[in-house]
Formats: structure tokens, C-alpha cells, sequence
């Protein structure tokens, strides 16, 4: 398909994959080795509320859902159909799809263009092309939409949240999702692009750019399949939504890497980087900077400024915090001595009154508040950072009425807490406020949004 | 105390300390939100076996333990002495520690130097010498020997590994040491060091430096208390020990923000710097960091050379760990026309034989155990990466045998399994396998130990 059709016209097909009110799983399997288990598995365990088809040519029962031998015993409209049966059977099921109303279909079969199967794939495409199916795929892990409770992927995600990522690795999608589910930061959509024989980043980007769930698109992608679509599409959506991209194939080595992965040409990191730049994409160095940042970009304002007050209850934390802000380019705000004399009169004595502002270990929710309050009163900062070095009650509501009450990014570090502080991640996070587990982590990320 | 003792003398009495046979905790309490609650109920659900004497001047029973009103009452020789009671006391009860016998004591009390009361902390000092006690804190967050099951600190770690961790902020310590269990690495043990008023990193150092169960020492210093004496214990210990070294105040604002929590002058981090690289000190940038290298130098042997195989199940993460390689002064190991020929005649013919070796999505244990064996008998690489994007069964035998065969470090990466990953970690690790979970930070550990 041209790249003119991205826009528009996509959008309707893919509101009918990941807002599907009936989903056809062709390779459902009783048997829990198979990904047509897993699919099944996690669709129902995610408590998809659609209609489930189910369809294996045995028949029967999977999972407490009927299963279909074809997709002409259904007798209903099915929205989208997750294709987990031999590559080389999926042309032809196309267009028995497309009889039973299927307009969008998720193919996580592989055996096409990766395999050097290229004949199949153009025969997939151009099957699905006559069939007005848009697809995604083949060869890819599948997709999530939360607001819809669609996790026709693997590992199982439930937790809804403010990223989405599209991702031309069905594993670095998984780990993003994965850790998002672990903190209780949660995704809006998880797409596995696989070979992109149709649907690609651009009509995603689209797509994730209008979804009103989504703050953040985190990308990793290999190439991109067209740079004057993309930079069109990501002009636009980039005002609204926070864009964070990691690039496979930043060096000379991973570049040849990713060009066997991909069997095209990559392209140069240079290139990719100050286009990123240019667009306002935060390009991420590796894994957990894609992660880290596309959670700032949803759940962190953009600062006026770039001072950061750092207030903590570990002072090795605050030291190694500090160490970072130079790295990042950020400044230490300023604690004045009219601020530091009112921080006195409020503060035991033994706090130590600078920046980092450390509280000390006995430090409790209502100390971070009023001295959180007395620097905002003065304007101190631009940017907070908290952090907690052991799990203390209350802190979310000293976090909310800093970000509250001062207008500024609020960003938090758990560290060291254990299984303890676990929960209380979980907390901020579905509050909408952003928590790191590492003070360089932090800053960092904090980094990104200035 | 001077320098000159640490050493032998003062193994002796850290051994009463780290391997007491009997403690008492002074201060223990029956309010769960005190700190006198958490250590003993640590201490409890550790699994300690030696005796253990709760002191409170109310007596009663805690945490099932009868609870004694002074040392005196114990009436039995008593190692160890943990003290959670108000700073001012800690003292006078110094002498009466003498009385039943303690060698050592671990001093979480504050209200020492660290808030000024610097004479309060010169008497402790002087009392502790004059008792024949050697102490460590205060104002520190406790000690944790696994092999002894003594965990007298916060959080509750139980796993027994190969890494010590020595650190000047309770938090970072406890940081490393969560992940350590969540991980199933383990600690020998983790020293919180406090005002390091008597016992510092010097002693420590000589003291896993002779601990058979320690093969890694993590630091986190924000200064040395004696260049010229760290540097000579270190060089005796570097040749058996992996030390890796994360020093607090590496920048101008950094190192401002140390000297306010020590209250002393913080060193300069190019001295630092350099004295590691002298001593075979692996010097870490950041907490993860400190963490991954410890881990490496831990499990990973020196390897002979630089060129390193990553075989991968994952297309994405293996360009990711790629173009990290280049980054940490590493060379990909060459896949020569006579290794491409006999690897493709053993693996199914969508693999992608290059380095990375893609065995795909669908490679089993089987899979990567012969692609390792081929590629070990032609000696085509020092090190070797294999990169988990799901769980796969048996793959420990598949990383254990290659290690085994090739006499090289063998890493891993889990990444993007989610929930069902995490007992693979923990049984590599507690095989002595080191993993990692994403493939930048696999790679630059892997760079920590050529």
C-alpha cells in the first residue's frame, strides 16, 4: 500500500483492530505450549468484554469458549482476527476473514519476507488489500489496548495506562509493557510490528497521536519506512503527545545487525537523531531510557525552567542525584538565606538546609510538605524531585500538593525500600505522578522534558 | 582509633560481629513502627540460630523472645550488640556491654556528629576503645551477614550470594541488596557504615577480602577515610576479590553536597578515579552500575580476549546489545565462512547466522546448546551473550555447559518474559550465572571485567 494511505482512512481499519467489539483467535489451542493458548490465554484472562471466536479446525471447547472449525460457522460480524496458524495458510484465510466483516487483522505468524518467503508476503498483502483488511504484521508478538481489554500478545498486561509503544521488536515491546505493569504505570497500547508488510509506525503514530488514553509514544524501531511520511505525521501528533524514540542500528556493528534482523537497509543514526531533534523526539540511548523517558513525557509537565530542588530522606541518594544534574545539563536551584532562615524555624536541627535538602532518615510526609510548601511560596525551582529511601506513609499527598500547588514537574525516587515500597510505586504512578527507582534514573529522565 | 589497627587484630573482633553466636538487641521494641521492632523481627524471620537477647527496660516478651532489662540480667556472654536506643545512652551502655562480653556492636542510634553532637560521639569512640569494642555507625542503617543469617538491618534480605556490600549511605546499600534478593544473586553481606566513627571501609575491606563466601566487594564511599591505607588493603585484596567502587561527589555540586553530609571534605573524583584504575578497581558511574559490575566481577571469570558472541533469541535485543559493544571497547567475535557453513547445518534455515546469531523466536535450549558447541570447538569467541526474549525451558544447562566448555564468561539477558521470567533469573543466578535484564546494561558489564 502507498504511504498516502496512512492518515484517515487507516485510522477507521485500526479502530477496528484495537477497539474490536468481536475478535476471531484462528489457531486457538487447547494446549498450553502453543501461542495459540497464550493468545487465547491472555485475551480472556485480560477480561476482554467482546465476543471471542475462537477457531480450530477440531471444534470443540478452549478455554470455556465454543470454538469455531472456519470462520463461516461463526454467523456474526467478527471485527478482528489474531491469524496464529502456519504463515503459509493466512493468504487464503484472508479471505474467508473478509466474509465474515473482518476489517483488521493481527498476524503473528511468521514464515514470510524474514524467512526469504517474500512470494507469501506479497501474497498476504495483496490479499488483504483486495479484502480492505489493514494488518499488522506478519511475524510480529501481537497487540494490547487496555481501554479495550485486548491483550492478544504475550507476556499478560492489564494495567491501563498513559504510554503507548510501538516497537519493531516483539521483546523490547514486552519488556516496556512489563515494567509498566510491575510499577502500575500501565499502557494505553503495546503493537508488535513484526515484517510491517502494511500497517507500519506511521499509521500508529497516527493512531496512538488521536487516542485519547495516550501521553507518550515510545518507539523502537530499526528503519523507518518512510522519513517524509514520518516526519510529516510526527509534526503533527508531536504538539500533543510526548514522542520518545530508541533507534536499533545506532553503530556501525548494530547498523549490520539490524540490516540481516530486518533484511533492508537501515538507516544512519545521525540522520534519524537530528531528525528526532528537530521534531521535539527525545531519542533514548538504550532500553531503560526508552522507558524512563516516554514515562516523563506522559506524567511530567514541561518545566519553565531548568532548576531542580532536590529533597530526600537518604542523603548518598541526594549526592548521587546532584551528580547527575550536571551530566544532564539541569542547575541546582538556589536556597536562598530568607529560605533557608524560614526552612530553619520549620525543619529540626539536624536537617541539613541546601539543595539537596536532605530530611534525613526519620523524615516523615508532613515534613517533605512543609518544606516543600516554603519553597514553593518562594518559586525556588522549576522542578522537584523527591526521594524516599525507605517507604513513608502518606507521601503521595505531599507529591500531589507540591505538583499541585507549585505548577512544576514532581518527580519521585524509591530506593532501597524493598518489597515494601512496592505498593506504594504502584500508588504514585496510578496517580499520575512518576517514581524511579534510581537517582540517576531519575534525573535523567527528568533531563528529557526540559 | 589509628589506622595502623585495622588489619588482623581488627578481623578478630569483626568476626564477633558479623559471625556473633549470640546478640542482643538493645532497644528491641513491640511497636512495629519502630526501628527497634524491624531489626529484631529481621533478625527473627532471617532465621538467626545463634541466641538472641531483646533489651527493654519493661521486660515482657517480644516477638515470642523473652525480653531482658539490661545486659546484666542475660547472665551468659553475649557477642554482638546492636544498639536502637537514643544516641545519649549508647555510651554508658557501652560498659555494660563489656560486662557481658561484647566484642562488637553495630550502632543504628543517631544523634551523634551527624546533627554536631560531635562530643557525644568522641565519648561512644572513647568508651567503645576503652571496652575493647570495636563498633560500626553510628547513625547507620545496621549489618546483614547472611552466612550467619543475621540480618540486623532494613529491608529484609535472606538470600545468601557472592557479593558484599559496603556502603556510606544505608539507602544505597539496601538498594543493591533488594535487587540482589529479587534476583536470587544474593549477599555474603551488607555493611551499612554511618559516621564511621570506629570501623570503616579499611577494616571492612580486610574483612571480606578474607571471607570465602564474598567474591565481590560493592562500595559506595562518598570519602575514603585513609588514601594510604585503603590503597594498601585494597592492592592485598584486588588479586582474590572483585571490588568495583561507586563514589558519592563525583561533580562540583556533588561533592559540595557530600561534604554536608559527612561534614568533611569529600576527596576529588579524578584522584579517585585514578587510584581505581591503579588498584584493579572497577569504578562505577551510577548505582546500576555498581550493582552490574559487582555481579560480573562476582560470576563472570576474566576473559582471555575481547571478542565477544552474542546468540540471541531476540532480533532487537541483540542489535540493541550490538551497538552497545562498540560503546564499552569490546569487538564482535567474526563468524568465519567454515563456522557459517557447519552452523547451517545444524540450525533451521530462517536462523540468521552472523553475530548476532538470531536463532529466532521459536530457538530452544537444544538450539542454542549446538550453535554454542560448534561455535566453541573453532574458539570463535572470549565471552559469549545469550540473550532470553522469552522463557525457554532448560536453557541453564545450555548456558552452564558453554561455560563449562569454552571456559569463557557466559552472561545472559532475560528481557520482556514479564512475571514468568523471574524464577529463571533466580535459578541462573543461584547457579552462578550472572543475567541482566536489558542488553546495554549486559554489555557494559560484561566490559567491566575485560
Amino acid at each position: 500500500m502507498s504511504e498516502g494511505q496512512s492518515g484517515v482512512h487507516a485510522r477507521g481499519h485500526l479502530e477496528s483492530i484495537f477497539r474490536a467489539k468481536s475478535v476471531a483467535v484462528v489457531g486457538a489451542s487447547a494446549n498450553p505450549g502453543k501461542t495459540g493458548y497464550t493468545i487465547l490465554n491472555n485475551i480472556v484472562e485480560a477480561g476482554y468484554e467482546g465476543r471471542l471466536y475462537p477457531i480450530n479446525p477440531r471444534g470443540g471447547t478452549i478455554l470455556g469458549h465454543k470454538a469455531y472449525t472456519s470462520f463461516s460457522e461463526i454467523g456474526d460480524q467478527v471485527d478482528m482476527a489474531v491469524f496464529v496458524v502456519p504463515g503459509a495458510l493466512v493468504p487464503g484465510l484472508l479471505l474467508e476473514a473478509k466474509e465474515a466483516g473482518v476489517k483488521g487483522a493481527v498476524v503473528i505468524s511468521g514464515g514470510f519476507g524474514e524467512v526469504g518467503n517474500t512470494d507469501l508476503e506479497r501474497a498476504l498483502v495483496s490479499n488483504a488489500k483486495s479484502c480492505g483488511i489493514r494488518l499488522v504484521g506478519p511475524n510480529c508478538q501481537g497487540i494490547n489496548y487496555t481501554g479495550n481489554r485486548l491483550c492478544a500478545t504475550w507476556p499478560l498486561v492489564t494495567e491501563k495506562g498513559p504510554v503507548a509503544v510501538i516497537s519493531q521488536s516483539g521483546t523490547v515491546g514486552a519488556a516496556l509493557a512489563s515494567w509498566a505493569e510491575d510499577e502500575g504505570l500501565g499502557v494505553s497500547g503495546i503493537v508488535s510490528l513484526g515484517n510491517k508488510s502494511d500497517v507500519s509506525e506511521l499509521e500508529l503514530l497516527e493512531f496512538f497521536g488521536h487516542d485519547p488514553d495516550t501521553k507518550a509514544i515510545a518507539m523502537y524501531l530499526e528503519r523507518v519506512k518512510s522519513g517524509p511520511e514520518f516526519l510529516k505525521i510526527a509534526k503533527r501528533v508531536a504538539p500533543n503527545k510526548a514522542l520518545v524514540a530508541l533507534k536499533g542500528g545506532r553503530t556501525a556493528h548494530g547498523r549490520r545487525a539490524a540490516e540481516s534482523h530486518t533484511r533492508s537497509i537501515a538507516g544512519k543514526y545521525e540522520v534519524f537523531e537530528a531528525v528526532c531533534r528537530d521534531l521535539g523526539i527525545k531519542a533514548a540511548r538504550d532500553v531503560e531510557e526508552l522507558y524512563d523517558f516516554a514515562k516523563a513525557g506522559a506524567l511530567l509537565p514541561k518545566p519553565r525552567g531548568k532548576k531542580l530542588m532536590i529533597i530526600t530522606s537518604s542523603g548518598g541518594s541526594g549526592i548521587l542525584a546532584t551528580d547527575t544534574v550536571t551530566d544532564c545539563g539541569l542547575e541546582m536551584a538556589t536556597v536562598t538565606p530568607e529560605i533557608k532562615r524560614e526552612l530553619g524555624s520549620i525543619l529540626p536541627d539536624y536537617c541539613v538546609i541546601s539543595n539537596p535538602l536532605d530530611l534525613t532518615g526519620d523524615a516523615t510526609a508532613e515534613r517533605y510538605s512543609a518544606a516543600a510548601a516554603v519553597l514553593a511560596k518562594h518559586g525556588a525551582a522549576d522542578i522537584y524531585l523527591f526521594v524516599f529511601g525507605d517507604p513513608i506513609p502518606g507521601v503521595l499527598e505531599a507529591v500531589k500538593t507540591t505538583s499541585e500547588r507549585t505548577g512544576c514537574p514532581v518527580a519521585s525516587i524509591y530506593i532501597g525500600g524493598g518489597k515494601v515500597q512496592i505498593p506504594e510505586v504502584k500508588s504514585l504512578h496510578r496517580a499520575g505522578l512518576a517514581v524511579y527507582p534510581t537517582p540517576e534514573r531519575a534525573v535523567k529522565a527528568i533531563g528529557s522534558v526540559c
